[in-house]
């Protein structure tokens, strides 16, 4: 059964690859999202991938998903820790979501430290790197096929 | 070429299945140790899975997993918001480690929001359930073998 | 006389009646669109009823209000506990402005309980559902009478 | 259908008018209550009426209004921020409470932003002055009536 | 000129030399009493001397005294640190208030250590004892008098 | 020997068995106080009963038990957080004094957690349902006749 | 019916009666078994009572009572502020919990004010010495019988 | 040498002059902005000056800075505060960041006290008015011909 | 008997009458010297008075005060808050202080609502205005002639 | 028209260019007051420039300021986030001042980040080295031609 | 006389010199141990020297150090700020106690700037490397021949 | 090779002995200094020794000490908590300081709990009364020697 699925980037994202790579590395977004493409073939997910610099446009994206009944894999980068509005549209979602974040949070600034969003994720990854998203999608792959959990 | 992984698991974990099935799922110890061996031989890890309730004995695996140039996947339950003793230990490692939790700490009570542990962690899964463990080990198949993070 | 009134709806509220139902009810926006459109026939007020996912959008609208002079009426929403822009612009009005919110904010989550933009406002309304709209217009009506309030 | 209503007033509202008027107003408590009781009529509420500068009259009244299952509008005045005993009497109540102030608690300084009693309440008014008591009957008739809110 | 003083005194304060005397003292309240009577009638005070282990009597002593227009001297004993009832009353008066301890409230434990009523009041004596009371009917002729302060 | 014995009880508590009985049971006052009654008998105790809504007039029991040099049983309900009155009048009494509450406030919400009374208790039961009266009694029957404690 | 009961004892009670004999009285843990196992006698209790001050040792010993469906007396001494592993073992017991302090936590240094363990017990007694111990015996004999408490 | 340098104005300063005159003063943005023009000619400066009420649209401008190496002068109005996504973004340029407010941020209500974008910045001028623009300017002309800080 | 009295004024009191003087009024150091010197012949003081804007030279004659067993009154002005110096030399001194402050620290921003000195005095009296030097100096002649106070 | 102005500099500034030059750069005071000077000859400033390592010495100044109607740049160095002293000087002046930091301090550790002094101060300028104080001359003097700023 | 001295290593001590040798040098503890031995011999102390990463085991040292009447150095590295059981185990002893650190615990990350156990300490070391295990013992040599300290 | 080396000695501590012995011991700074002086003899310390109670004089003294290359024991007394300048003189220093008090901080009043200052010294030495001097000395000389620590 093919699952649909959105994969949504946050704020500063589509400057991966050129924004202080000593944290963030030297992968781009592009590069991220062919694999994640190559690996939506393998595990049968039709995907949207996107990325905006602004808060109102990933709503309605996750209005959408709603529409849509998909599973999200979300890295909501610089709105992760305050914004309220992220956390109130991923609350409504009937399928899981995974949040994805490229470097541990615990490792950063205390600013950086706390995820507001995350309350409403299934699963929580940070600091893989690009594979990150691969194991969001792996992870939510089970998930629909009836596996783990609570 | 074959990796030698540590994967460590704390306090209680040994009653999962039984310990408060409603947030922890009804997965054993035993069941998850099964899927690890599985994809170990998949991913040509030569792999040591233990649990303790003791953190002196958690302490000795990590030194041991230090001596022998080991990965680590490591679940510190109860000791992941207060033990500066495992995160000391953790820090000495030379090899990635990824911190697994089967639920998303973010959602619960928020004694349980915060990871003392995850600071020395190279990657942090929580919340996708037993398949955590098995997405740990890709990531750090992964790392070990050049690819991602920073 | 007639008097301008804006009503404004913050990020997520298009999706109310399907948002968290057990939350929110499942009154819709249009619904509450439609009973405003009543009231204010017979309170003779010429009003503005919109709705944006987009902090910036709603901006725009505080200012067009601040040029017509007209009162406001506005649900925040994910806005209202961090949006430093939105108070700022609504500092800026000349006329009242009353605050809605559906759910008693004091009976959420800790996330949900301080308002930013209230200090702001003039009046303050929060879980009386959708008659709260009701219950600001009919207030700002009669402060623009000339009635109560300090 | 009648239904009985109790509006009950905290410490210090006997003084309303007097007490620094640039802050509550010139309008009297007796005010208030004759403009309440010519609602009631409208409404169809039978409505008691009273104020006491101590918590344990309070408290009493609070108890009478679950015997005889009435709903309450309650101005908890000096004791919103911390009387566990209020909060404690009005969680006991089966008919909706719409808790009113006559000033905006956020414009005020830190001491009076919280409301404990909040938590209790169905609605919370706050700042439309003495007509937040009209638009909280007018909220409780809608609401009793079978209508608004979650 | 006669000016009209109510010296207030609040909860437990009727126990004077009973109450842990290693704190408080030995003198009792008809003690102080007594000595208040006698300078206020060397300082052409028309005193009111009361205690009450009861919030809203001091309240209505309270508004007494801002019928009266009276100066007053309050001890609030156990309400000191919380009581925004009394804080409000106190805000309202239009003559001095002094506000008085017979103990150093820095020098006890930190649940002493803040006054929410003093905010209300014009001066404020910690610590001298008994005397306390006398040196604020000296201020208060003086203030009278129409000296000290800003 | 008899012992004197004062068992106080704080605001709301009238209600009990009609109050949130899903959180403080269905048993009444009087039948608690029945149940004392027949243990006084049993352990020799002259024993006062009594409920008050008012703090003041839990302020005149305590001051009489200090008069009477009588232990105390208390349950300060809503007052347990707050009352730094209450507070002081338990620290002037000579005989000891247990806390008694009939719920585990480390369960409830963090505004019941802290017990300010506690300080001037040498007991302390809570969650123990209305057994905790008897057990309170029991200790101090034990106590009085020379037994444990520090 | 014989119910089985753990009675558990936490870090350095082994000591007890040579510990601060000033805070903690001259009671040795031996005396309190004692006391415990005559107790156990009357009210039909299949005691297990042992101390460690090993917290490893203290899980395996909770996660026995689960496996043979035991109530327990557990007083976590210097476990009881901080132990996350202690509280997840306690939450997982089928039977009714009662924690036991020999000293009035509220009463010392704020270090030890807090229980975080107490959240996953019925009942919870502090500051009666050891006779808190058959208090919290006499608790439960009454809990299993099918009495108090909600 | 002509250096590029973008002036980015955050949200509502389109309404200076009319906001708050009391404490932004009468100058208009179009004001500020001649006045900027009128020094960049005088210090070589090839400049872009815009404002936007949208947050997204100003990460565009900084990410189109980043690619253009200008410098950047920003006052990020409402946004200062608590924008992550402004912060990250300002931590990718290379090229020097003067932060500039109109009014003196510590004379302020507490709310805005803080500025978390500053983090990113090299420079910061806050309540010298509009003159702080050109304060600005100067500054990084200075710096860019090698000159001062560190 | 002549009693040694030292009167001791911090930072910027030289500046009295001219700082903020609808703060602090209009009154010079001078003036409250003056009145000081005449009520000292009254109480038979012999007085020392002096003012220092340098926190070494405070510390210098607390520490003479400390030789010569003088009383002390002390105005630490923004020494206050911070200085664990001069708390550090008040404590060693055997004869009481008063520390005295013009204005009501409790009125005032926060930062100036603590004192840390006051720990070291006997009494505390703020907000009297000048007067408060006077009453300092009379409660102190009470005390040493063996009266009020703990 | 000549306007007079205070340069001072606070605790440590003499050891410029020495003092760990990675954050403070090479730049010694001496070459600060030239540059200085030239530009007080341009902007018709007669200038006064000093530094002191003691408070008492910066008050001093501070008040011949006051005498002198100076305008003041002032560097408070080391007491810029503690000195209540400083502060209350700085308050006193008529004329406008500048508070100069040479490095950014929202990049420092959290214990720089706060200035209490700043509260009085015009204008605040932090992290431009020291060309800061050649901006803050140019601020002022337009400041005192009549022009910017509210 | 020979005393006796226990010098007791906390969790991943015996890992020192491999352990993060860029903080904590590359001494190992049998290098420490090695020193202690010899210093023992010049100033006669009997010595026991052993590392346990069991919270339990070194609970039973130090109740054996009870027993034995000795002196204690201990570093308790990882249970430095979160140990109850470690601070009670030392609270018991009746010979002077310094707690040794190797590194000065203010120099690094906030979790490690408090210690817990201090408090039950004579004396505290920090920071100078192994050479501070000496230090510890010719100050406890010196308290113990009758010398320093309060 | 000789050593340069200062011992420095904050406010108050010219009082020691006198001020407030319980807490300090007999001891005296003269006592202290000749203890000193005999073992900067051994060590072969040039050594100055002095007192201040003013800031800024122990500042002059930290700025020659960085002239003359000097190690550096400072006892910081009063300041210990709170001086920013002092921090800021020590971390100019490139010998190393050792930070001496002679009480354990850690059993003080809370307001005495932190050093802000060691945060730029080598070593940490609290509550070995005077020989803490002397074990500071014995430590700078093994480290200048090329001994211990990181």
């Amino acid at each position: 059964m093919v699952h649909r699925l959105f994969v949504l980037n946050g704020p500063n994202l589509n400057m991966l690859g050129r924004r202080e790579p000593e944290i963030y590395g030297r992968t781009t977004l592009a590069g991220i999202e062919e694999r994640c493409r190559e690996l939506a073939r393998e595990l049968d997910f039709d995907m949207f991938f996107a990325q905006s610099n602004n808060e109102g446009q990933l709503l309605d994206w996750l209005h959408r998903a709603y529409e849509e009944e998909a599973a999200v894999i979300i890295n909501p980068a610089g709105l992760t820790t305050r914004s309220v509005s992220l956390l109130d549209a991923m609350r409504m979602l009937r399928q899981p979501i995974v949040e994805v974040h490229l470097t541990n949070i615990f490792q950063r600034e205390p600013t950086y430290h706390q995820s507001l969003t995350a309350y409403a994720a299934w699963g929580f990854i940070a600091g893989l790197g690009a594979s990150g998203y691969e194991l969001a999608m792996r992870g939510l792959a089970g998930k629909l096929a009836g596996g783990d959990g609570p």
